[in-house]
């Protein structure tokens, strides 16, 4: 990839468009109960972010017919940044678009492309600021999502998502491989542990969204409220202590199946020489530091993924030893693969 | 007190009532914003409780001509202390009354009395069962009050409190004194640190009404909700955390001036040789464990009781040395009288 | 039982004896990792008390030749009490025997029974008070454990327990239980949710011992502490919020396999008419309000327990439908036995 | 200063060094009771660090002959960004010197300047990395602190400061103002609300370095240790929520009065138009979002600062309006100037 031209400056992970089937029933999940701030809605959208965010939106959610994710949005530095985005995919024979200001609400122009690895991607330098919230306490309601953290996608190939978003010019936090397999990477912009990850698996599907909160109280009021109101079965994995980014967090999935995790505590990356965590794929704390297993939906499901036409992008098996079976022994722990 | 009857057996301090000017503004205070349950309201009072409270009201909230403290009901264990009481509180030749159930809305029959320390005080052993909302994480807001956890009075003259509130079966959990004065006592009948506490000061008066809360996250959130909507004037004291009783606290005083308490994790006090904890008055960690000062306010006003007949009983002058007075050094330290 | 002589005043459970089999290492993890206070320690035996404990010890452990329950010990108003315990048992036909104080180091007479469940219980009146220690923060450490809170026994017969506690005079606050069987009871004496609770199985056996503590950060820290030593395989189930109790949890195993809990933020339970909260068996989140399936090991593994001569007390199978049986569905939630 | 050669590209605020009178006494305060990570120590200094920390120190304690900041240390991206300090300074007309990697210890060459506000500031691009002590629970004690957050200083002249700084690329998230002057200003280079803040006050003084700690508990739990062990007196303000940065926080003083800030739970300001939050000096809000009174020795006192030959910087007073003559009205709340 050394012949590339200069990748748009990336500023972090800012919002997702989601698409799913009943308007109503996702604005009462992720608004009634999750907690989320509506900057807008109309008839076939909703236009979500959390306390903290100061621009206008960090999720849409969009009515359609079947579930999936439409795009993943970086906020670029400047409007530059959008024709060096469109020259970027253009010479890796990635299809782009312009996208004018406005068409989506309260964002500014837009770059979008089908990158290599199947995910469409955009690209934005401005939008709206919405009026701000991060002192309401008053206002505060179940996770108190704070903003967007970052995206985790599954993909076939890890080691090709890697250089791609190296190419991109993210810095690497933390992995999980062992001698020959690189399963799992985590790639920052913003200076936290990451705004993508990936999970190895049939891609390019969305494993989750992740959701930053100030508090891990924040992660325990949610179940308890998802308890209280008798819909428990959307708390699929935690609350637990990631080994990995060592954040405290949940996974919960919407009523269209799509993840999402509630996400708190991480830790500063902003320096220029900072280390990698190396994570062995032996080790039962690296996804939950408390050890628990992972239970098998968290590997293998995932939301598909949309092309710039609206359309399912197909799904390519994984190329690789997938985590998930090197996982599994009798006691849902860690074994290695042929033990 | 040798010759006395014996006394109710009292379960607990269970609910108060008081006398607000302005009963939209007491709803909107107590409950949009401090987020108390609603029992039943109706033309002229307000019936709220805690959380987790079982029985119908931890508060009655009732219109009237000026701020007054109506009455401090403690439940009893069984019908028959009903008679006990009145035997007990007649012997001291106290006035008392019968007043019928259902007369206060949710409540069985009262023996109520004009106690010897001047305050209005009610008995009954039987309520109606609310909703159970234990688990309605749903639901909460505010400072996420569970019950109601105690009272605490000003009286003239600490040791005849004392003495009384020991006739009637209170033990002693904790106290502040030096060699000639007790300055104040925190007496229970529930295994907690206290049901009544007492304050050296003018009185009768009703210092505060202490409410339990589950985490000390809810009397920070407090506090953050009354900075959003600007109303950190309320905030009078704290947060902070206890000497005596070790609980972490705040103070809040509502629109008409009446001052409550979030209180949370204090301790179990159900042994029978459970030791007393005596503080120096001299010790400036008594009141707050880090050694802050306690704000003029907090010792000098407090909330007019009212008599059997709704008359505000005239209060009595201090007659013993005031903490307040000890405690104020230049630098806002204790200091010893004189020095 | 209509025909027993009074049965002892008892105040709460208070202590534990378990049997390890190396004393080293049990004060590593106890001691060192936990953060429970040694009160004294000679060759054979460990002391071990919460932070708030005003009594000697929450905790024995003895060391000996295999894990076993030595006994369970419930504090008794008053010196009186020792002569009700051993009629009362003696009336069961349970085989009783006087402990001289001192025996059990800073605990004073007691009277020990074989129990009609199979248990060896204690009774005792006074105890040493140590060194108060409640608010030495600076000594804090692991789970910050505050005082024993329960004890969680496998009975073969759930409504056979419950009638016993029954006639000792434990109040009832909690069931899991259908129309035909009792699974689970949670029965009182202090003004808590438990002093003691039934779980079906194979008995008698220890299912736990459960200690509390003031806020669920001390539940996660030492999950975290668990993970940072590597010693993550002692964390057995959670941390999660119970439905039963709707105190937050998480469940250990010592090196010896006794099963312990950290558990905080119950309820008050002290007034007379407290109404029972029933579970059905059918409700996923009578175990784990979040809906988690229970591991297991937590359903079939318990200690044995000992007789008053230190022998092995042989277990009896479950007599009636077991809980474990009926929740287990292919999703790991509960289906009704037969579907 | 249109014609400044271009600036160093600084990362972020990286550590400080401080003159103690007693270094045993300075580690049983930062070390013991504090609890940060010693990474070395030597005759006449100690190198401490934060939880979360990858380099090798945040806080050097160096034996002296009274109390005094050394220098402010901000780590660059580069080793050319040395020779840009050098020459930025240099046209500034200040006095600057190259420290060889290794004279302080663990860091790589430096460059030091005595800036235009009267601090030495150093520049340094590389340092070694100790141990990874992110997830290690176990050792965790006292404040629990992560990292150096910032340095907040005294300076005469708030809009100079804001002006040197902004030339050195600092973005502005927050401010004190009014009409007619700038009271105080936030300033970041990492993706937080601040790596140096300005108070009006006479200077060039540090008022305090703030440490960032991940939870409000380690906030809280440093206060209940200084209770503890009775030594209150160094809580000089707080615990409580600013206006300011949203954070919650605690200020210290340690036994050489040097101000230290435990901070958590500030917001990213990454964004390229971060919208700055302008705080009126009017609104009691601003320093506490509780609208608590700021104690007078947090405006009036702080540390002297040394120069490049260890020599005390006379300070010069200041040269506007202080924000504390605005603020104290008879009840502790602002009043505006003449009112």
């Amino acid at each position: 990839m050394a012949d590339l031209p200069p990748p748009p400056d990336i500023v972090r992970s800012a919002f997702a468009e989601l698409v799913v089937t009943d308007l109503a029933e996702a604005r009462r999940w992720w608004v009634d109960l999750l907690g989320f701030v509506v900057t807008a809605q109309d008839a076939t959208a909703l236009y979500l972010r959390g306390y903290d965010e100061l621009t206008h939106h960090n999720l849409v959610l969009r009515s359609g017919p079947a579930a999936a994710l439409g795009a993943l949005a970086f906020r670029v530095r400047s409007a530059d940044d959008l024709a060096r985005a469109e020259a970027f995919y253009g010479a890796l024979g990635c299809r782009t678009e312009r996208v004018p200001a406005g068409v989506t609400r309260g964002i500014g122009e837009q770059v979008r492309a089908e990158d290599p690895l199947g995910f469409t991607v955009s690209f934005f330098a401005s939008a709206e600021h919405p009026q701000r919230l991060q002192q309401r306490y008053d206002l505060r309601r179940g996770a108190e999502v704070a903003r967007l953290d970052h995206f985790n996608i599954c993909v076939p190939d890890v080691p090709l998502a890697y250089a791609h978003y190296s190419s991109l010019g993210f810095g690497l936090s933390e992995t999980i491989e062992d001698g020959q397999t690189l399963y799992a990477a985590w790639m920052y912009r913003k200076q936290t542990v990451h705004d993508v990850a990936f999970t190895g698996g049939a891609g390019p599907r969305l494993h989750h969204l992740g959701f930053f909160a100030h508090e891990p109280h924040s992660v325990l009021r949610m179940c308890d409220i998802l308890g209280s109101t008798g819909e428990y079965q959307y708390i699929e994995r935690g609350p637990g202590r990631h080994g990995v980014s060592n954040a405290f967090y949940v996974y919960l999935r919407d009523p269209d199946g799509h993840r999402m995790e509630v996400y708190t505590s991480d830790y500063y990356t902003g320096d220029p020489d900072h280390p990698v965590l190396r994570w062995s794929v032996l080790d039962p704390r690296r996804r939950d530091f408390w050890g628990h297993a992972v239970v098998p939906s968290w590997y293998s499901e995932a939301s598909p993924v949309l092309d710039l036409d609206g359309k399912v992008v197909p799904t390519s098996q994984i190329e690789q030893v997938a985590e998930s079976t090197v996982r599994v022994g009798a006691d849902g722990f860690t074994i290695a693969p042929g033990e």
